[in-house]
């Protein structure tokens, strides 16, 4: 399936993507489903995600601006991912930054196992580090090999398909591993941008039963789409970046 | 009142517009109270529901990412509007998702009465479907007609005004009814143009005694500002015409 | 330190900005900060606070969308800011909006000595009506100068810098007081304005040691910053002129 491909079955189906979001990206996030055809759900209520589970194609939990609450639905929304056998994105945004929030992404990780986890370069190592595998990957290498190791590591620790996002992303199911280049560096400069490349995950995880090609897609897309933004808006700043990069993402 | 004296009210007299709102949409809200002169309040503590009320001249209750902590300000601030007999709109997002949105907006119908509801045709016919009417409105007739019929009953069963908003837009307060045509499909396309339409009949509510006034002031207007914004932004997407949507709306 | 001097230090160090947000502007503040150099970090669990602080350059606490578990969050925040000497900004959104915001307020300034207070003149005059101060501020004095004299009151009274915006923006520590003209009627139809200024003064108080220098710098910045938004986008509307905002704020 090539993106193309996978736009055209977003757009015939308009498969429920459920998204436990944050309070920073949420609009974004629902936006840019929206763009490439997908129907975004925002919900985080406990009492609903058995039901809201079952009206969807696929769950994104993202533990932006976490508290225990998003923690507890990001629990029960997971579960009922694997028992549904519906694709299941994590994007422990901002793993690292606290004891707090890697205690509670761990304890996620030991109560169900996500499809495809999306992450940067530190977010992956704080992974890994907590799986004692840290030192294998901070070595000598470059950026380039190190991103390229911690995707390949990580994927083997958590037996699922790892998204790792930045200057190059790779995606890497523990024995593939692809490499995507190209892009923009304003992707840094923008809030939301991994948020929503996540999203982009949930919704051709919808449509393709396979999670590193729905991954592969999801990084291949977004990188056509910010370079084409950055072409488009040449250097006029992040927010006119933005609205290109979501205008941008639904054109075939 | 036509939408150019509304405006200029709404200009001289800067409202104060209480809302209840939810993560994804809150920021779009705001900004469209902005625009067309009104004074938005975004608050949703329990603790301030009874002073917010006694400054606000309308209360705005959106119950999108719904928590119980959102029902229960919903409820208090529903109560507060009733008793000062301050105008009330109840956006009550994606009702039919789950059976505890379903239990808690009917405990909301329960517990106050609203000036207006706004709901596009699945919701409508979720609430419908509470009161045992469902099948009247899912008959052989095509979508404006179920549309259409959907706003009257579902006016009737809630005695208050119901804007139904979609491709065409029913005001109905029981007896009367209207319809609104153009606006764009875009609308469709851009996460919160419910619930900015929801914001806009509270500003319009503020400043006219009359219900089925206010939401078909807004419903005309926000059918203006979609058809104007599409043209303005020619196909370019879902952020530029949001950002003509929102920016277009104050310009009599 | 003039900006260049300062937009040129932010983009060298990219210090941590912790803001406590809103669900209203927490988008625009990170893309802002962004833009400026600096690397945002949303976080209100207070779980994670001492964390947090320990790898924060400064720390924004904002109160609006408040509800008590946002309070609790800033209190231990403001608390580890003082403890750690660790620039603390404090926006205290609708401070007189309610009894309950009010004392909520008053209770964190118990708590701890924020380093600079951002407050438009009616959040001005709740905080100092509650410490007995109105009287002498609510004179027969005009805007302007009712705006500086509460400037310099309230400074006094929490000994700290307050950033008072406006029409005319005043910057006190008690003893000096600084004015800034210029920017933009906008900004009051934007929503998040104030709360991006605020952001700002956390931003170059994570670069400069005297808080009076740190909350002059953002003034003198987002009035320029207003005014050139204003000119770029030549009243096209609140949302462009968002864009023009933010995406100008990091250009030296």
């Amino acid at each position: 399936m090539d993106i193309r491909e996978a736009l055209r079955e977003l757009a015939a189906r308009k498969p429920l993507i459920h998204c436990i979001s944050n309070i920073v990206s949420a609009n974004d996030c629902a936006n840019l489903l929206l763009a490439v055809g997908a129907s975004p759900m925002m919900a985080l209520a406990e009492e609903e995600m058995a039901e809201i589970a079952a009206i969807s194609s696929a769950a994104v939990l993202n533990t932006g601006t976490p508290d225990a609450q998003r923690f507890r639905a990001c629990a029960l929304r997971g579960e009922w991912a694997n028992r549904l056998h519906q694709p299941c994105v994590l994007d422990p945004v901002g793993v690292g930054a606290s004891e707090w929030r890697f205690k509670n992404v761990r304890a996620l990780l030991e109560m169900f196992r996500p499809d495809v986890v999306r992450v940067n370069l530190s977010e992956a190592r704080a992974l890994l580090g907590a799986f004692g595998e840290e030192r294998g990957v901070d070595s000598e290498a470059g950026d380039i090999a190190r991103a390229e190791a911690a995707a390949r590591a990580l994927a083997q620790q958590l037996s699922c398909t790892v998204l790792l996002s930045g200057a190059q992303d790779f995606v890497s199911d523990g024995a593939r591993i692809a490499r995507f280049d190209g892009g923009s560096a304003l992707c840094a400069r923008l809030t939301g941008s991994g948020c929503m490349l996540s999203a982009l995950c949930g919704a051709f995880a919808a449509i393709t039963p396979d999670a590193f090609t729905a991954a592969s897609l999801a990084a291949a897309h977004w990188k056509n789409c910010a370079a084409r933004a950055e072409a488009q808006t040449a250097g006029a700043g992040p927010l006119a970046f933005r609205a290109a990069l979501i205008d941008g993402a639904g054109a075939i």
